[in-house]
């Protein structure tokens, strides 16, 4: 954490002073404080020079139910935004998962048959969680609370009408039954499957609507069974499917109980099911184990389907206008909440919108880079629904199926999809093309950066090179050094920042007029040598600048490989010969693998997107 | 974290449920909002049971300036408190120091001569760092401001008066002119090194006023000196001493600067010193490095001086009677900062005192208990005194002496204690002889448990054994299972299980009526075999127990070594032969290491403490 820069400030450095309020027409006017309009939300806060507003149906802050399950690459973004340690510290930890089956000699009892490493090593240096969407809601809530903006959703409102015009969008609000008009540059529907900002744009949710019905419910219970406190995956002989997630708190279970397939005509909502019935359901699964339970905290019924829609805004089409209405989260794409990915994909939209939006409201960027939220947001949504169909398909397929058999193997090979790392955005104005990935072979082009262990230069602190991006929106650019003397790494990198920063150079056309050195692409560099070979003060100006108001030097530029950790050029096959520059995008998604001394395609690239 | 165990309840976990206020006499009147009296109050204010108030001479919360030292030691306790990850933070890590002497060729320079990893490996699962003083209080405000008694310092009040009667402590204090009178069974004195409290009993501190004046600043400042985000010992030819002390947030500096030595009648407040004249002082022991302010954030010139009374309370000496007040930290003993021991012994007061005065007010401990907590602290206070003296003349050892070459040496030789690792509790009523020691090498009787990694048997997670105890006043029992097939462990846990919670036993006789079986001593067990081989399951009632209103059971009471952090077996030489118990204080010190079956010994030793 980087503080006191402009002036020493005493108290919580997470608290930002607060910015003067003023009357400026809104920005943004994001629907829905769910987990894709607080993470935008979260985001916008950051910027007092962007007027949010962020309204809620409810009545006030969701206590609890809903989604759980935080991937490994949720929890890269919540490091981002500075409350990974909070969430993992009172989060469930999924370690391993255990698959349950009918004893063959027994068919009416499950037995243990398999028992699965939850997350493979060095997929990500964040654990995969189960925490309640409320309390990720509190988190996003605590950054909106502490920004400089003291940005509070506004509940109890709900869209009623929207009507997009040229340079702005209106809309009107229900709030207690009377009407309230608001008028916005852009609006974000975040306001789940029945969304009414989708049917205002014309948007529609397509696809199938499976019968197949599930129940949810979270628990305090008395159980014998051995893995209650185990991600847990039983199947019965004839009595269905039982998911088991443990909760945080170390007593809290969530049960995703199969229930019996529906008629075509008979919807989830036509069935008199009492939670009593789903628990009687768990228990006929879970012979010769039983629960009981003590306390019934939430429970629901729930149908599966997977359904999407074609765009994620109001513009994709033919139509060549950037876009003023988007949608995101469960607005955009609906399925089941078993394989854990409805939260995470939905907060993943929310970010992927949350620094185009800012470059553009700032004046650094045109609008047309709006238009690749939907774009690269819908390829995620397509490879959710169909992973979600195929994970629904085996689990509810019938015991002793080739299909059945299948799945733990199929659990296995997803771990990376399931983690969240596997999301890859193809080439575009906003991702270059692959061609120089042999210079950074575990630095994949469109996914996001795999952090890796370095040690600090100028402290000697072990650190994740992926832990110094911040919710700021700035690009990142990472110079690896090539092989050579302490010296001549320094100098190869003294040659890139003087071709970086000197006039009417890339740093020239998109830094904004005053602003820091780093404002719009913060370079730092990773030296081959050890950190004792080099000071910070032999460093180039670009790589040791000063800044605000102080004009304080910045002393976390530069880093080391970690001896004890795993070498970083090892670990993501940098080329040693050569070095190279990794590109880096706010929401921490590689842009390109680059030769070192690119700086022209460099350039082409980020002015392309960035104007200053 | 466990929570829900009585309901689920939404919301931060952290944020405990509100007791009733009600009108009770004060229990404790802990006086100065410190380290010593915010580490003590933010322990009782866990205990709704037991009144507590906390007055501050100042007007309010300190803001900056004081100690910024954080040893791993007190890490460990923050991690007891809750708020270790957001030190961890927040904080400045301390990895290496370096060491500058005057160049041998031009004496005039100074030049790099050392460097030292700061804490050696293993030493503690926590890191040394350095934050403000003033951060750590917020921290303690925060747990107190979340308890069930939303504990808040009284500021603006100082002790004018205080009497020891039979059954309570009267005290007077001024608040703005207006005298105000409070009784309390129990006063503690964490007012400074000119603490009113001390002299209200009689106690005084004896010691010598050393000559040797030093400055201190906190700066934000612009340099060309290399190792300044390094903790950095510069010795000049001619000078005197630096110290620097990088501080959190990536800018701020805090230096230590020697003084010329003073005459013995010269005062350092006679003397009409500015920070412009440290700031100087600094320019030229760092020549040919040099500073410049870009602000002055604070600033203070202090003498050392190694000082410290003979008793910690009111009864010590032949006095047999229980003592009433007490006094900690500064009040007790005074020495030289640049250690960084200061916060952290007057920390360590707080809570070796905390739970003691928890299990005397509950009722659960007899007031002798409190006996032993002057003993026990100024046993350390004695060896800080006594390193500090050592320190202070190394550090101020003329140049190219003996002394001063030694300074490296020492520094790293004593690491353990700058750690606040090497304290170690004499044998007593409250520590075991260290007769069993070989069958834990690694646990020493009287000292801190040092942590070592384990896996949770009943969901797999890896984790830090040590972070299982909670500032809650309970004793924890590791039992350490023999060898043996993983069945045959489980018998030598059941059968110790057995003897620790029959009728009359151990348990019967220390648990208060009606509380949950673990509400006194906290038995946990450490398996040999790996997690896989048993089931929480086929636990015994005690390491499965049944807890809180809803009988929910405890899945967390049993750990397996973790093959890939280290086997804790091997870690802490513990004999697998024969397996063993480790007792551990409330304030996490090793009261004891004991055959595996010596519950005879462990029930006398106990119920010598605790009587239910």
């Amino acid at each position: 954490m980087q503080f006191h820069l402009n002036g020493f400030r005493p108290g919580d450095p997470d608290l930002k002073e607060a910015a003067p309020r003023d009357a400026r027409p809104l920005d943004v006017l994001i629907v829905g404080a769910g987990p894709a309009g607080l993470t935008l939300a979260a985001y916008l806060s950051g910027f007092p020079e962007i007027r949010t507003a962020i309204v809620e149906r409810r009545s006030g802050p969701m206590e609890k139910g809903q989604a759980d399950g935080v991937s490994c690459r949720s929890m890269e973004m919540f490091q981002c935004f500075g409350f990974a340690e909070r969430v993992m510290r009172e989060a469930y930890w999924v370690n391993e998962a255990t698959f349950w089956k009918p004893d063959p000699d027994a068919p009416d009892r499950i037995v243990r048959t398999g028992r699965v490493q939850d997350v493979e090593d060095g997929l990500s240096e964040m654990p995969h969680v189960i925490l309640n969407q409320a309390r990720v809601h509190d988190m996003y809530l605590d950054v909106m609370r502490s920004s400089p903006t003291r940005l509070e959703p506004l509940y109890g409102r709900s869209v009623t009408g929207l009507e997009v015009e040229d340079d702005a969008v209106s809309v009107t609000l229900d709030h207690a039954g009377r009407a309230e008009s608001v008028r916005a540059r852009y609006v974000v529907g975040c306001d789940g499957a029945r969304s009414t900002v989708r049917g205002a744009i014309g948007r529609k949710l397509v696809g199938q609507a499976a019968h197949q019905a599930w129940g949810v419910m979270d628990l305090l219970l008395d159980t014998d069974f051995p893995d209650i406190r185990f991600k847990s995956l039983i199947q019965s002989a004839d009595e269905g499917t039982v998911l088991v997630i443990p909760r945080e708190g170390g007593y809290l279970v969530r049960l995703y109980v199969e229930l019996d397939a529906l008629n075509p005509e008979e919807r989830v909502s036509h069935r008199n099911l009492e939670v009593t019935d789903l628990i009687s359901a768990a228990n006929r699964i879970l012979a010769p184990y039983s629960i009981e339970a003590a306390e019934v905290v939430w429970w629901s019924v729930y149908e599966i389907g997977q359904r999407m829609t074609d765009a994620f805004d109001d513009a994709a089409g033919g139509d060549d206008r950037a876009p003023r209405v988007f949608i995101a989260g469960d607005a955009c794409h609906t399925h089941s909440p078993k394989a854990g990915q409805g939260m995470n994909v939905s907060m993943g939209d929310g970010f992927n919108l949350a620094w185009k939006l800012v470059s553009v409201l700032r004046g650094q960027a045109d609008p047309s880079l709006l238009k690749s939220y939907s774009r690269e947001r819908r390829a995620v949504a397509k490879a959710l629904i169909d992973f979600d169909e195929e994970w629904a398909r085996l689990m509810s397929a019938p015991p002793g199926s080739r299909s059945q058999s299948k799945l733990q193997h199929y659990f296995a090979q997803h771990g990376r999809y399931t983690a969240g790392v596997s999301v890859r955005y193809e080439p575009s104005d906003v991702i270059l093309a692959d061609d120089a990935a042999p210079l950074a072979r575990g630095f994949s082009t469109g996914m996001r950066l795999h952090s890796a262990p370095v040690i600090r230069l100028a402290d000697g602190r072990p650190m994740q090179i992926g832990h110094v991006q911040r919710t700021d929106a700035r690009w990142l650019l990472l110079a690896f050094a090539p092989a050579g003397p302490p010296s001549a790494q320094r100098d190869a990198l003294a040659r890139l920042c003087d071709a970086l920063a000197c006039e009417g150079g890339l740093l020239d056309a998109i830094t904004p007029e005053g602003a820091d050195i780093d404002a719009a692409l913060d370079v730092r560099a990773v030296l081959q040598c050890h950190h004792t070979e080099l000071a910070i003060t032999d460093m180039p100006r670009l790589l040791f600048p000063r800044k605000g108001r102080l004009g304080l030097r910045d002393y976390e530029k530069v880093f080391c490989p970690d001896p004890r950790a795993g070498d970083i050029f090892e670990m993501r096959g940098l080329d040693r010969e050569a070095g190279c520059m990794v590109l880096v995008r706010p929401d921490q998604y590689v842009a390109g693998v680059l030769p070192l001394g690119d700086v022209a395609r460099l350039s082409t690239f980020l002015t392309g997107i960035l104007t200053g």
